[in-house]
């Protein structure tokens, strides 16, 4: 069912992530931007506004009001083209791409644009915990020296006791991550690894191997979102957002009904799934919020891929590029890498060049609907896209 | 021309304004979001979406993902409500006004609460310098000392120089301020001050004294929003949000067209009135953005209530409560304050207060239109809203 105000990608562009050390936040975000708007084949005057996404700039970049930065780097501040910033912690990315879709939904835009950025790697040592450590409940848990891998810990430990899973499960999480971004020429890593080399690396936090967690990087990812009237007009064969949902836990994990199922996702997934009118077999790739591999292994739980406990018995063979639900094919938040504000909007860049069969080797076939999953810290704030072709 | 998915604001709460050391950043937020709700008369579950507006809570507080943070802390997260945070500056809590505003167009929602808080006395010296000038253009303007006080202050000086302007006249928008916040039970300062008062307080930045700078200050402000059809089910008689524009300029001062006409302040007002379908001179009140007296100067004049250069003619009697265009009736931000997320949302609560004769004794009569004028730091961004009575 097409209405007249659908909402379709239409270009998408990003950088390679990474440690970009030469690359300045704002630079990372006019490159990704304009990759976007030369794939759309628009003129920068079509866009009617910026939606910005990035979650610690101000804090390592010493940078607020980063869409007005992207705009005026990109020049695009000369046409007073408005901009402004979109953050919901690591769903940032998402959060921009839903502002978006329902400004144009709304009637007041046909072209919006979105870029998100991030730029991790101008500090180092504890300092990256100070910032990170500020997406979890200041006053409950940074105060008392949690992390975020320390929580994504506690969550591990009481899950794999609860369901009987080895820490090799959660190891092919980021195995299939590192496989796939070994197909993908803007993933930070490249390297296939094997479960050996995750179970035998660096202990983070008990359960968590280092190989557990997404790493530090920088990087953007842009796109170019249209109303159904300006595709039309201008015959632009886009990437419907067949449905847009978000849902809300507490942010503090103490005070959430279970400490492994994340009831954002949940919530966020079924609405999803309502909207866009489908079932979720009829998915055929999704990209899943694993910043710690253990949030993976739920996510598969909470987006109804399988029963609470059972995402176990998908990750041998189910999640590879040719099984049955293709889990990050664009190398995930381990491997392709997790620029806080670009994570989601990247999850969206995948998606699309899998629709438009530019993919490369990572290309799945026949693809007709992606679920796109973007999470906040811990389960804060869940926010789940479907995503169909024209 | 009511249509069909018009937004009203049905209820409005806020804490006061000031130097607030024994209220965290939360409980401010969930004041004020308490205060609102019972307003309306609405219950929480009734909400769909809140969205937190704050711009210095990651590096004050050490908290990103406000917009969790509230729904977490005032208990709308067992619902499962969503929450995400808009930040364009300063002018962060219009955004996130304009973003629950297109939402509900967007016919995805009926109830958007809008909670702007900021909490800037948890840090003191020349912290606050470091913070605020992240506002600025980090790399071409705050890394090479300015600071928002002094990049007000070239503004003031370029100004009065090519209009013949004195201190006198630029002093004028803040006794307004401060005569006005003297009525105002929430204001931070309720002192009156004269003329001479403030040509002789402490000089900050030539020609700025510090009479003529918004004052660092903690509070929060919040605003329930709802669909015509959630309004006339619960007849409700709100006020109504008759326009919502938003335009850009370079962050960076000097890659603008002219120093002191805000292009992005222009751009939005005229698009506002434009959308409203009135002229400036139907306009019974302005709430604007003078976190500087010289920006309240400009804004007179980039609103449209005076010519480039002539708003020194508003400043004796007009700009008065009961003068031809009463400006700040709420005290303003130099005199109510300006703790920057709740900044605009504490402009709409002033205008939906004066429109339901609750103001007191700053009560405006026969109010038709109020125009509302949040801007992000020096002009990157602005957002202009027009509200009605219903």
């Amino acid at each position: 069912m097409v209405t007249l105000n659908d909402v379709y990608i239409i270009g998408a562009g990003e950088t390679k992530f990474g440690e970009l050390w030469d690359k300045s936040l704002r630079e990372l975000a006019v490159e990704a931007g304009l990759k976007a708007v030369e794939d759309a084949g628009v003129y920068t005057k079509d866009i009617d506004i910026l939606y910005g996404s990035n979650t610690l700039g101000a804090g390592i970049s010493y940078q607020n009001d980063i869409g007005s930065l992207i705009s005026d780097f990109s020049g695009i501040a000369a046409d007073h083209i408005p901009a402004l910033r979109v953050e919901a912690s690591t769903a940032s990315g998402a959060a921009a791409i839903r502002e978006a879709y329902l400004s144009i939904r709304s009637g007041e835009y046909n072209v919006a644009m979105i870029g998100g950025v991030e730029k991790l790697t101008d500090i180092y040592g504890s300092e990256i915990l100070d910032k990170t450590s500020t997406l979890l409940d200041s006053e409950w848990e940074a105060f008392f020296g949690a992390t975020p891998a320390a929580v994504a810990a506690l969550t591990a430990r009481k899950y794999m006791k609860d369901f009987n899973v080895s820490k090799e499960v959660l190891a092919r999480i980021s195995v299939n991550d590192h496989e796939n971004a070994s197909k993908n020429p803007d993933a930070q890593f490249r390297n296939r690894i094997s479960v050996e080399t995750a179970l035998n690396s660096l202990p983070v936090a008990e359960p968590l191997n280092i190989m557990d967690c997404s790493p530090i990087g920088d990087g953007a990812a842009a796109l170019l979102l249209a109303s159904e009237e300006f595709v039309k007009k201008n015959k632009i064969d886009g990437v419907r957002i067949i449905a847009s949902s978000i849902a809300q836990d507490f942010l503090a994990l103490h005070s959430r009904e279970s400490i492994y199922r994340l009831d954002s996702t949940v919530i966020a997934a079924r609405k999803a799934l309502e909207k866009a009118g489908i079932r979720n077999d009829q998915i055929g790739m999704v990209e899943l919020h694993n910043s710690y591999s253990i949030y993976g292994l739920i996510a598969l739980e909470d987006l109804g891929f399988a029963e609470k406990g059972k995402a176990k018995d998908l990750v041998e063979a189910d999640i590879k590029l040719d099984g049955r639900i293709p889990v990050n094919p664009s190398g995930g938040l381990k491997a392709k890498g997790n620029p806080f504000g670009a994570t989601g909007v990247g999850q969206a860049v995948e998606a699309y060049l899998q629709f438009k069969n530019r993919a490369g080797e990572r290309q799945i076939k026949g693809l007709e609907y992606a679920m796109l999953h973007n999470m906040g810290g811990s389960g804060s704030t869940s926010i789940v896209h479907i995503l169909g072709g024209a």
